[in-house]
């Protein structure tokens, strides 16, 4: 057996193990709570969780506590899970105070499947299986982690319930490594340090999913944009900006508008016409390349911009940085030939892999590939063009043999005009996501009839690359925040350097130490206030400052500065033109 | 008499000789168009136009020569201009076939005014009066200048009239002077350079008021932009980033909605809120403000930001750059005490006139100011706080007298909440214009209840200065193409250097050359197309590319460039590096 089986076989154990946890939860809540209905309790990614109609009884975290401890009190009786096959008219009777259980039974006889309970202990639970041997002896690492409101099947429309979100594991010490890891997160949670280090604010009376970025908040965000935009120049991209706002039309004819209708922001009448808030670039990118006619010498033409866009969100599903109702992607749509297409996403994945080193990502670990394709048979979801899906899902897997980077294929996740490769990356929780993706696109350039004239003199039709380099910034900035718990890069901290005189004497020095500092474009404060020197180490240590100057007579006298980093307690002497070049030096390297 | 006075005289002189003129104009179509109707024709600012309803008759500009003709034909025969009286009934008996003079003559009536008829020569026209003495000798300098559609009373539901323009000076030499400085403006005129350039482009899919920017333009709009960023955080201003949109309660807290209304975009329902396109960025900073507490140390906190902003325009009133649906302002929010006021508003000043140098304008010659006040009298159009006004006023004033700034009084242009200073602008067309404003506001902490806790503890109200440091971006960018004519100073310039390579054999060197020049983050590009040297010179000066680099054999032996200048025929040899030097100067100290 390989070890990528015994992986998948483990993982199906923990499953096990957590749906079991589950059952034994609400074990208890109807010990404690004899009125709680129990509705379902399935196994997540890293846990288990159980919603419960508590009735008019409302429970908070402290509750967890004694359910918890009942848990661990029960679990010693259940030998096993005992299965027995009912009757629709058993099951409805043994349910008949628990409206829920009702309709899940009356789900499982319209699907003609068995009605099954499975028995523990006391407690008897409508189940389909999947369960753990000897609970006794394996469900003995779990914890109780949170509470929150969950619709009844999702729906708004449904009652409210409570969920209790809990994780088990067959050791102790995987379970404090991941009570550690959560703690961990919580710590670096964007939008706690988002509050703490005074970066972004959301006001009620602007609105929902819409940060205001404060000057701090601001300075991190213009380094990174100007970072992306100066390397895509440098790599050739051509930088433009175009409206965030544009006629329906455009959209009717990209022919987005029908499928991303439920994802964009209801149109705005000007005089006679309708405008939408732009949900995406490439329709806008497109009028662009056509409002110029193109010579085949100018392909590739590598269209890029830090565009805002709009996408609609449910209030309900807003968070911090991560899910807002305006992002700011930094987009791009390259055209070029069938021909040129390999090495153009073979550069691409160069400088994706390029922004992720900046950040400490590395290719491989932190940061890998999905392939995802199209299906030749539904023609429904994707564009009919058989030649032009093999050629460009055979573009796509060799750029990734090639260049031997880690990926798996997923067969029916590409876009409807063609294939793409997804960007993996794992964030703070360990989680993997799709942070973008680079897409191959053979249908748009029919649809905009855009034209190149080759070396014949001839029309052709290029094809189009949708691709980011950084993903959307609000997201990147969620992601880097978190990465490094608010200890920003010295390129990206918002103050870079803080001068501390030692005392009021030694005020004229530190001011003249952060001029010489700002000529050099360093963000310098120096911290005037008469207060102790420990009180402003600490001030500035709770703002995550990487560099304080301890200045003080000797300092003076000898034209140098005391330099402390944010995360020691050791000070060195520098003289000042040392320190300041190698904070330059920093700045440019991005050092991380 | 003194020299102003002087020069008000003069003024109304050619008033009245234009308005002469345009009584000349209307004979000369009457006597080639028997049919044509006249209507009204005033004097403007530099000349005076004349509406006709040409009925189903269409003119061309070739057209206006034969007119003009038959305008100095006939002007020899006018001795003077000869006034009668008469009744409504001789008035209308007189006009009875032209339904505009009928409208205007009911107008004259319904004022209770008397209607009077003007003759020279053998026309007569309905008039107030107000024409020169002896037009055979005095209107000799005349010219019609162009042809434009105009509705009857400028409203969309009447008829569409032909408008023709023209001009009369006393002299031939002003009138030269003025044809030459319009054909001029034509040459330079943003759009049409715009397109030429190809800086941006409007499509019709995209909407009308929305330039796209090529990657040129953006090259541009980016230059500028970091530097307005850049030079306004030297000077200590907060750079934050607010939502392009938000919830219209806010515009509602900050008393906009209803005086804005109607400059605003409709309302986007998202959920069960309106969300608006913003028209300003004040409540978004007063947000960002109120956002956490704020001490006297604080302050002045100078909050700026480069901020999208939407307002209404008319589809018929946009044009080019200068009039657009959405524009990007350099917006500031200076909140501060009262006792600050003076020096920031001095501050503000410093900047606006730096950054008018910047691109050549001076002080008190093409940039100047407007004081505009309030009157305590009319409390419907000006907050009720006497004692504010006075002091804001006074301030305003006392800055402007003490830096000895060139500036005018005018009584009743002040803002709701408070005076201000408009920064006026000369344009191309020698027209001087409010660029934006700088305004003292004591009304907008009020309404959001804004504080600072002062040095006893206590909470206080500060006042807000709003200022431009630059004015709208797309506004700027279009005086800035029309100020150089296209040809931008080096650091603006979208391609700041072309080398030439004289022939194929020294392409490589060329590239070398390139190389070097792109590490320095010159924006530099190689012409290695096969063409004769002297049809690079031609592309590269049609370009406007300030510097052009021939290199050949004897370059490249000796590791020189021969530096040809966009103006110049003229070739000097320098070694690379000294070149790369002195435009690396040039770019650092923004030369013009």
């Amino acid at each position: 057996m390989c070890s990528h089986e015994e992986h998948i076989q483990e993982e199906q154990e923990l499953i096990k193990l957590r749906h079991s946890a589950a059952h034994l939860l609400a074990a208890a809540v109807k010990d404690l709570y004899p009125d709680a209905k129990p509705t379902i309790g399935p196994a997540t990614d890293d846990g288990f969780y159980y919603d419960f109609d508590f009735g008019d009884k409302s429970i908070s975290d402290t509750d967890l506590v004694a359910i918890e401890k009942k848990m661990k009190f029960l679990v010693k009786g259940w030998g096993g899970f005992e299965r027995q096959e009912v009757s629709q008219e058993e099951a409805l009777e043994k349910y008949k105070d628990n409206e829920y259980k009702i309709e899940l039974i009356e789900g499982i006889v319209k699907e003609g499947e068995t009605i099954s309970l499975y028995k523990s202990g006391n407690f008897v639970d409508l189940c389909r299986g999947g369960h753990v041997e000897k609970p006794a002896a394996k469900l003995k690492f779990f914890k109780l982690l949170s509470l929150a409101g969950a619709y009844w099947r999702g729906s708004e429309e449904n009652k409210m319930l409570t969920r209790i979100y809990g994780t088990a594991f067959f050791s102790n010490e995987n379970l404090l490594a991941f009570i550690k890891m959560k703690e961990e997160a919580k710590e670096r949670d964007h939008r706690k340090l988002g509050k703490e280090l005074g970066l972004f604010v959301f006001t009620d009376s602007v609105g929902k999913g819409l940060p205001l970025w404060t000057a701090k908040g601001a300075t991190i965000r213009r380094e990174l944009e100007r970072f992306v935009t100066d390397e895509e120049i440098r790599r050739g991209y051509q930088h433009v900006l175009t409206p965030d706002i544009a006629n329906l039309d455009l959209y009717k004819k990209s022919g987005h508008y029908p499928y991303y209708k439920d994802s964009m922001y209801a149109p705005i009448k000007i005089e006679e016409e309708e405008y939408m808030l732009r949900p995406m670039t490439c329709p806008h990118h497109f009028e662009l390349y056509n409002a110029h006619p193109h010579s085949y010498k100018e392909l590739p033409m590598r269209i890029a911009e830090l565009a805002k866009l709009y996408r609609f969100e449910r209030s309900g599903e807003l968070s911090g940085l991560i899910r807002v109702r305006s992002f700011c992607l930094a987009d791009s749509h390259i055209v070029c030939t069938k021909d040129q297409a390999k090495e153009e996403i073979n550069e691409v994945l160069n400088l994706i892999e390029f922004m992720g080193e900046t950040f400490g990502l590395k290719p491989g670990i932190d940061l890998s590939y999905r392939l995802s394709l199209g299906d030749r048979a539904d023609e429904k979801k994707y564009f009919k063009d058989d030649a032009s899906w093999d050629y460009a899902e055979k573009v796509l897997r060799e750029v990734l043999v090639e260049r031997d980077a880690k990926y798996v294929e997923e067969p029916q996740e590409a876009a409807f005009y063609g294939p793409k490769i997804d960007v993996q990356m794992k964030n703070v929780n360990g989680k993997e996501d799709t942070a973008f993706t680079v897409q191959y696109d053979f249908v748009m350039p029919q649809r905009f009839d855009m034209k190149y004239v080759n070396e014949l003199g001839e029309h052709e039709q290029p094809i189009v690359i949708h691709r980011s380099s950084i993903g959307a910034i609000e997201r990147t900035l969620a992601f880097i925040i978190e990465k490094f718990a608010g200890k920003f890069p010295v390129w990206l901290a918002p103050v870079q350097v803080k001068v501390l005189p030692i005392s009021e004497k030694f005020e004229a020095y530190a001011q003249e130490v952060a001029a010489k500092m700002r000529l050099e474009n360093i963000r310098v404060e120096v911290d005037s206030r008469s207060e102790r020197l420990q009180a402003k180490i600490r001030e500035a240590q709770m703002e995550k400052v990487p560099y304080m100057l301890v200045v003080g007579e000797q300092e003076m006298i000898d034209s140098t500065v005391a330099v402390r980093r944010r995360d020691s307690r050791e000070q060195d002497v520098q003289t000042v033109d040392n320190f300041v070049d190698q904070v330059i030096d920093e700045i440019k390297t991005r050092k991380i």
